[in-house]
């Protein structure tokens, strides 16, 4: 508490992030990185800039980044917003477009950010129940709202929705703004992207964190109806002029120009995922079908935070959030292939039934 | 306009940056960037970054960062935030300390941002008139406020206060926040720095884009009492985790370690803007005493707008703000001793009285 903080600052509960240590030899499966490096394009790219136009300010436009990317999407240059991370893009969507008199919707199991964003803005919510195996019934948000939100595939669930039923829901909800947010998508789900066009009010939120390898860099976009892009605009226009650096707009570019890197890493990450999928099965855990680099994943006997402790000790980090319907649900990024093998050895001894402590099973 | 727009975004007038031309031979005086290049270990920093790493995320709390910052100023890390440029540092700033009921006070000829901000997150202001000789007289500021902002030296004017002068106003405004924007102060300003640690009301905000050449990699930072700094965290922390990339957060740290490039460039700054100021006044401008890397210049006999855009076909940008009481000046970044001479050259010819047209002398 602190008299000279404005009142809502009181009331945040800020989003805590996976943990990033520093610690040589660490399996790193918590913060859905890639495990692949980013394009040797990008390294390149970002070469090119280490000299002394970094005195120079960044083109605040970021029109050579918006060009690579309406290539990728096949969309114009006006309908792309850029941002530093699609955290700072989806604060903006949130401060823009989601911020009216009645509550925006997103599902009640999903991506943390969305209710720390509404605390920051004072915008209402609503949880939309997921069912039972974590779908996501779009009829369920056919009422009045401020706003929609979802990402497709869903995390931390990894479920995906068709992007005809996206298209169907985004006919019917013509009062406020629909937002996919497709972070995940590149990891086989299709894209609402080429229906950007033909909706004012569907938004596409991407980021090159994931199949992109590019965490460290900070790039992330959405795709939109000029309109929207342009209220977007007029908010970070009243907050930063610059929030991509010389160096981020260069490395972004390569990375979405060098199709093969990004073919040949994310099937690779998407072909470990099915591995992964079925040798968890094998020893009995229960794995939500995923479409994204991750799977959330539990057993019927282990405790999953005795399980995620169990895994620290042994130099694997996973993710595990206390919160309602998943907390016995670990969310396991997808490493490489060798990764995988060693986080399943381990689960394998973990999850012995003839060797397991009291203190490792789960009470109702 | 657009019915999905929050209502505050139609009323929003985003700042407008300089321009960043992207055009060889151009004497680029317009962005108060620096004219000496980064030092040499900011280069092999960024160099020592590009590899494998970049697919993982950077350190959320730029410890590294803030560990530098800490031993420049002589304070705790836990009274260091840091931001993507200090435009962000600000935005958080005018969120999280200045939104009260109370209106936030800053001088009527000052950055144009701090209005901007205001208009985004709802925030009541008022403009305090600085004197005819753009002097700010604090104690015109004593009166119940929510915050008050200015940029120490003042921008665009260049004008300078000192530090016990700050110090007094801090000692008795001890209901709200004071905010000195230091962008300019390492051109020879006392920053208030040394202050932080023994009034819990006082920030001081400061950038690398200018003194330390890096306007192009978008570092800013705030020191303050560990709760003002608390409150920045919290809503920091509601926005974007990782607003610093990799890159950015290393090459900070590793220009604010230079300490012989960091004095060497900024000396010869000031050694140019002296230069400059006798220079103009031998052409008749009259110049504002400046601590800054510009000048704000006006000449009793030449329009403004007119010698902005002889100056434009000449290759040189300086820039020109159409507000109220500063509307015949011109505030020009200080170049390399080069450029300042190119520039004298050039207004030696514009201002020459014998051959003045009509249309560049000014009507009252």
């Amino acid at each position: 508490m602190n008299t000279y903080w404005n009142r809502i600052v009181h009331g945040l509960t800020p989003y805590a992030p996976g943990e990033q240590p520093n610690q040589p030899g660490l399996i790193k499966l918590n913060t859905n990185e890639n495990p692949y490096p980013p394009s040797p394009r990008v390294l390149h790219a970002l070469r090119e800039q280490l000299d002394a136009r970094l005195r120079l300010y960044p083109d605040p436009d970021a029109r050579r980044l918006k060009q690579a990317i309406s290539v990728v999407h096949g969309v114009k240059p006006e309908q792309v917003f850029v941002g530093n991370g699609s955290d700072e893009v989806m604060a903006h969507v949130f401060h823009a477009l989601l911020k009216h008199e009645l509550p925006v919707l997103f599902p009640d199991v999903t991506y943390g950010f969305y209710p720390v964003y509404c605390g920051l803005y004072g915008i209402a919510f609503t949880e939309v129940p997921l069912a039972p195996d974590f779908s996501l019934n779009l009829a369920d948000c056919e009422r009045p709202n401020g706003g929609v939100v979802f990402p497709n595939p869903n995390a931390p669930t990894g479920r995906a929705l068709a992007r005809s039923e996206i298209e169907r829901f985004v006919q019917c909800n013509t009062d406020s703004v629909v937002v996919v947010d497709e972070a995940y998508a590149d990891f086989g789900t299709e894209s609402v992207a080429p229906l950007v066009a033909r909706y004012p009010n569907l938004l596409s939120v991407h980021t090159l964190s994931k199949s992109r390898s590019l965490a460290g860099l900070r790039v992330g976009y959405a795709l939109g109806d000029a309109g929207l892009i342009d209220g977007l605009e007029r908010v970070k226009n009243s907050f930063n002029s610059y929030p991509l650096d010389r160096l981020a707009q260069a490395g972004a570019a390569a990375a979405l120009e060098d199709v093969d890197h990004f073919e040949r890493t994310r099937r690779a990450v998407m072909e470990s995922r099915e591995w992964l999928a079925r040798a968890l099965g094998a020893l009995g855990f229960q794995v939500v079908p995923s479409s994204a680099n991750f799977l959330l994943a539990h057993h019927p006997r282990c405790d999953a935070q005795w399980l995620l402790s169990e895994l620290r000790h042994r130099n694997i980090l996973v993710r595990h959030f206390r919160r309602p319907r998943i907390e016995q649900h670990l969310r396991i990024s997808i490493g490489t292939r060798e990764e995988c093998e060693r986080l399943v050895a381990a689960l394998a001894e973990l999850t012995d039934i003839s060797r397991l402590p009291t203190a490792a099973t789960i009470h109702p």
